[in-house]
């Protein structure tokens, strides 16, 4: 079984900053897919802000089991309606993983219902990745820490939910912490969300922030078929009812109605 | 200390509907602010659709300690703008109390991030409520369980996140079970969803029903002062980090510069 | 890879009950072993109060990456050092299936900190298990819910934690509900605690039954290498902290001294 | 309505230390039932290891509203009976509030299953703990974040369940992190986990700690009365049934008779 996975980047600054597009000619999505394609059983494209429907079609999405997800000044571009068709395939099942600056997205936000914010510097400082469970699949091939020379800075208050699973904490040379690793069921779908990831550093480089995306990939996949009516909420008729039981009472609705949404 | 309640409605069924009318014939959102300012410590307001932005101004919402909001065939009508400052407010500290149908309201729906789907039927069927955790501060002077002689059904799969906590666990006479006390917190504000409340029975009229929601405001209720800039997401420059760094490595950013959201 | 699994009984009903022998001649671990040993990639043996170390010498736990355990009356027999023993094994990685009345057992107990109390009736009533993720792995292959026609009653509430997901809850035609199947993590081992099963009714002869055990093996275990000093506090002295730092101020400890426990 | 803490300490290295002698002459629970004192509505007592039933009688216990615990070389002496004492007096709604080292305390480690291990060093580093929900009810009247200029290290992986919230999480000099506030809901009771306090540092002379251990207190205070027989698993006979049903299938119990456990 072949994990359909799709790098999806706003592919921005790679265009626009000589530092980034030093560090990630083709793009961070290119990196990304190029390291998932080395792992058996993982197969990874690609799809950038600028192409038709951001390069994610309703047939192309059906077709993905799992979405990473990096965005950073183009959020505000992102078009509401494929923001809608992202979150509902998270409901259906498709496994989606969020990256570092991707906590200002838009499907992350619609996901979390928070407004997902935090603290942040740019400094270049040194970052250390700390695993709060060490038997966590998504952590499997890494040591109990992860240190980055060059990071930069995202500190608590993070503004999500409390996830399912706390992953990893962030240690910061500049004195704050950050909960870098977090996982969440939404649906029928798994989301992480993992910090590293600015663009002015190699990580993706990094042979143990690829561990970890590729470890994420497996986990986030949810082999089950799509739920595909996950957002349906249908009527059971009287005759329908598990136990049998006779209409009582006042009515709003006539027999076979529709609900209201 | 006052807990400034407000009672949200959108008015429609008990004016187009004699069975609804007939219960509520001020309105389902004047029932429950009745029975909740006769408790000690709370003032219950009410706003509705129909009022210029929806009886929701700013000013009003931030005025406002604890939200509580039915909704149900007019769910589309609710402006986005206006559901954006609810969820805000939320974030900021604002209790939610989200009420039956309300489960498919704009704003649950914004702030759980999930379809908020479930099945339904309108039988008129016996329900009984069980009290998950008995010492729940929302389920005091409630005995083990709270029996509806008439109801509609809700049945799981109910599509939201876990909760923070499963208060009610309901039993229908048709044979289904459904979550129907559940709690969230989401930034500084605190959310109880309660299923009861279907606008053809004299559910808000059940004094243990009452006891619940006066209960759940007390419960919902976030003494600290608004946590207003929620959703910013501050630089912290390098001369203010908490320890002393050097700037190193690349940089997207200016000093001082904004960032991208 | 296989998963080797074993099955503990305290195999007391089977032997001094007739209804319960007739059901289950070899004892209820017979067969679910038996069941068990039917799919790819399980291998299942079983274990018995009566054996010497109740069947689970240490060597023996070691091999096992998930156990599944039944038991009822004799719960007071099960030595504390074989608790403590499984409790380890669990914290190091192995998965546990909890069956039925094994929600008083004293493994159960030690790993939950709660009371694991609940309400009971033994009427052969109807139970109906609703799945509240359908996408769950562990109900897989199983429709929107499971019927029996005779079960024991457990109902609310149930004195457990907040689980990590409710995976079914049950509906009794007495008029109870139940949260029948839970998942909760604690160390890097899997704990997933089943509902019915009481030993007067065919209910492991029942196939979506052993379709939702046979999944709750594969979702219990744990690739992953025992974290064998997972109980363990090591010290991390001056000279090995990930930052340079000296010692400072006062000192209870002497250099390399072992912590206190 | 006065709430009734009780400030439990081993009471040891107090008399045994001279650098914990000076910090504390009277002890820490003494140190700690003083600034609780001078709280309005509360009223703080305390208890040592080398009393009668280490000071814990039930008649104390069932008068106890919050207990806070401070324990580290003595873990091993407090009596198991006492043990399940505390653990079903949190169950019945009793607050409990672990201090730093009682991490390892028999009391936590039985409330939450797990092995409660840490890293640890005693290097007087800095510490800075950041307030996660900073209108979580524990940080109020504290910033941002509470510098500690000396403290002990604790690294994660701390091996606690997944906490209902994660309230702070601590920077260290040395490079670790750790989540130094956690609560837990067990049964009626609350429990905060509130990681500062080495007995060779005035920790707890420290204005910001006496804060967050006064906010504890009263968020640890369930007002509702003790859920007395949290533990019980009640028969609920055929005649007594929600629903009217009639007794089915074979039986293992005679009517009326108790449970096993």
């Amino acid at each position: 079984m072949t994990i359909r996975t799709l790098v999806w980047n706003e592919f921005f600054h790679e265009q626009h900053n000589d530092v980034v597009r030093n560090l990630y000619p083709d793009g961070i999505h290119a990196a990304i897919a190029g390291f998932l394609n080395r792992e058996e059983g993982i197969s990874a494209e690609t799809a950038t802000l600028p192409e038709a429907e951001h390069g994610l079609p309703q047939a192309r999405l059906d077709a993905t089991d799992v979405l990473l997800w990096w965005g950073h000044k183009m959020h505000g571009d992102v078009e509401d309606a494929i923001v809608d068709r992202v979150a509902e395939r998270v409901h259906q099942g498709m496994g989606l993983i969020v990256l570092h600056s991707g906590h200002f997205s838009k499907p992350f936000k619609r996901l979390m219902g928070t407004p997902c914010s935090l603290r942040w510097r740019e400094a270049g400082e040194r970052e250390r990745l700390w695993a709060v469970n060490r038997s966590h699949p998504i952590v499997q091939g890494v040591g109990h820490s992860i240190e980055l020379p060059n990071a930069e800075m995202y500190g608590e208050p993070f503004l999500v939910p409390e996830p399912m699973e706390t992953v990893f904490i962030s240690w910061f040379e500049g004195g704050e912490v950050f909960r870098s690793g977090l996982t969440y069921q939404r649906g029928a779908g798994k989301i992480f969300y993992f910090r590293p990831g600015h663009e002015t550093y190699p990580i993706y480089h990094n042979p143990e922030i690829q561990r970890v995306l590729v470890n994420a990939v497996r986990w986030a996949y949810n082999p089950v078929a799509a739920w595909s009516d996950v957002s349906a909420a249908p009527n059971v008729p009287v005759e329908k009812a598990p136990e049998k039981i006779q209409q009582k009472g006042g009515s709003l609705h006539k027999p076979g109605e529709e609900g209201y949404r």
